[in-house]
């Protein structure tokens, strides 16, 4: 029996597990992120959860360890180019700083890539030959498999799904570009849109859900159930823009399955009627057929990911 | 040395080629497609087509037959499922009443992945790992190479790089999708802009250059060359939109190299600017060192890429 260590680096949570080739999880640990500690601190806790979660097996059992992290990195050389919301990671070793602490073989791959990779090993996307897995939360992000290989491009940063334009004239985009799916449909846009409604004084059970907070996307999907009229617009308009999306992707990549995790799926009850609609209006016959469903690893999609990396 | 056979069945033009291995072209003939006539008549063409560009050769050095049809196929059988602008042409088993009469095997593909194949073995792509091939005219099609093979995806569908929603609110597209690549940047996207324009009452040099038949892309460049203000603002609008579905392959596909044909491009020196400040505006840094330049092949990289699917 062989195991396997991923590690999930987040810039809030840092979630690490252990499985085994079936994806099955031994042990799983979850602590926030000290990420003002820089990054001599946040590998100290990484080492630490390591010990953790493979304290039950012997170390000669574990095939490595993979770890998922935000923004650039070069693949090859494990080496960290800037992690958004990480404090000071700049240009950090990190393959070499774990393997030489841990003395395992370790792979460092985009958190997208990886869910994509877990997602489809040991989730929805198990036995398909092409398959895409999507996250909309705070931004939109995913990853791609190609004729049963991660769709990796020159440079391995293919699959920025997120960043294509669907509004030609629409709002810039934290990554420079306009109209981007992410910046028209992330659950940050979706609150976006409705403060902007709420400033310009419509009336909304929003704002007491919010309690005077900034709106977040739960408050809306929330309004929206108690049958809030701006919240169901807005969640209306949200489910129609995921729809024009995931279109996109099926007529670039013909996925047999896609598969969507990520906070705002969370309200897919009330996202879903409106993302069919536009598939089924919008995508071409051919591509009609495809499965596109809920992630089934849930929230741990990114951490067996990690783990995935290495397999 | 060993020979190939390319023929290009489109609905104007049957072109025919016999390449070799380094894809040098032989022989080239070109003929009006007998559309009206039916399969049968049009399948009477290319085997004419065969017997001209084989003459000179030994059937025995042939190694097979590539033909590239548009519309949909299915690859694996070569049966020519619809061929739009080819009357009758409805489920025709065009491989094997090729391979029946001329007795070499054949391939039967898509018109435009075989012209990416094409380009990317014996033209721009060569050498590319990661390289798409787009063509702008009457529509935007293209294909899509990665790690050294033809994206297929599921069914063989994937990389319609026209049918991507650029303009979420925008027309509606053949394929019925909604503002498409294709619906707002083809070269037929640009002739409807200037043919409203006109009927706006805008004044404009392109009216004397249509001389009254309908307004083509290519009276469009002639008048913005000639100073033109209604083209010159069309002309940049288009070179603009081109840049737009280009930054999306990058993000999508990450690309080293991206091959550009068809007769909208015959104008890129009066849209190039416009459509490199967008990439340079738009594209996310690491993918800004991609290439973008001209088919190398010219008007013959439909035959040679349907010959390149033998190899």
């Amino acid at each position: 029996m062989k195991y396997v260590i991923g590690i999930d680096l987040g810039g809030t949570q840092l979630r690490a597990v252990l499985i085994d080739h079936d994806g099955d999880i031994l042990a799983y640990q979850r602590t926030d992120t000290a990420a003002e500690s820089g990054p001599s601190g946040v590998i100290a806790q990484i080492d630490q959860l390591i010990n953790q979660v493979s304290a039950q097996v012997d170390r000669q059992q574990v095939l490595g360890i993979g770890v998922g992290t935000p923004g650039p990195l070069d693949p090859f050389t494990g080496v960290v180019l800037e992690a958004p919301n990480l404090h000071g990671w700049v240009n950090v070793p990190l393959k070499a700083i774990l393997e030489e602490r841990t003395s395992l073989p370790v792979h460092v791959g985009n958190d997208a890539n990886a869910a994509a990779l877990g997602e489809w090993r040991f989730g929805s996307g198990r036995g398909c030959q092409d398959f895409i897995y999507v996250t909309i939360s705070t931004g939109i992000g995913g990853g791609v498999v190609s004729n049963g290989k991660l769709l990796l491009g020159h440079k391995g940063i293919a699959g920025e799904v997120g960043h294509m334009t669907i509004q030609t004239d629409g709002p810039v985009c934290g990554c420079g570009n306009i109209g981007c799916w992410e910046v028209v449909a992330s659950g940050t846009a979706l609150a976006r849109g409705a403060t902007a409604a709420l400033q310009r004084g419509h009336p909304s059970l929003i704002n007491d859900i919010a309690a005077g907070g900034p709106i977040e996307g739960w408050h809306i999907a929330a309004a929206a159930e108690r049958g809030d009229s701006l919240a169901q617009t807005l969640m209306r308009r949200e489910g129609e823009l995921i729809g024009v999306g995931l279109v996109n992707l099926l007529h670039l990549y013909a996925p047999e399955r896609i598969a969507l995790g990520g906070g705002v799926t969370k309200s897919m009850a009330l996202l879903e009627p409106y993302m069919r609609s536009i598939i089924a209006e919008r995508a071409m016959r051919p591509y009609q057929d495809a499965v596109i469903e809920l992630t089934t690893l849930g929230d741990r999609v990114g951490v067996i990911g990690a783990a995935a990396l290495v397999l």
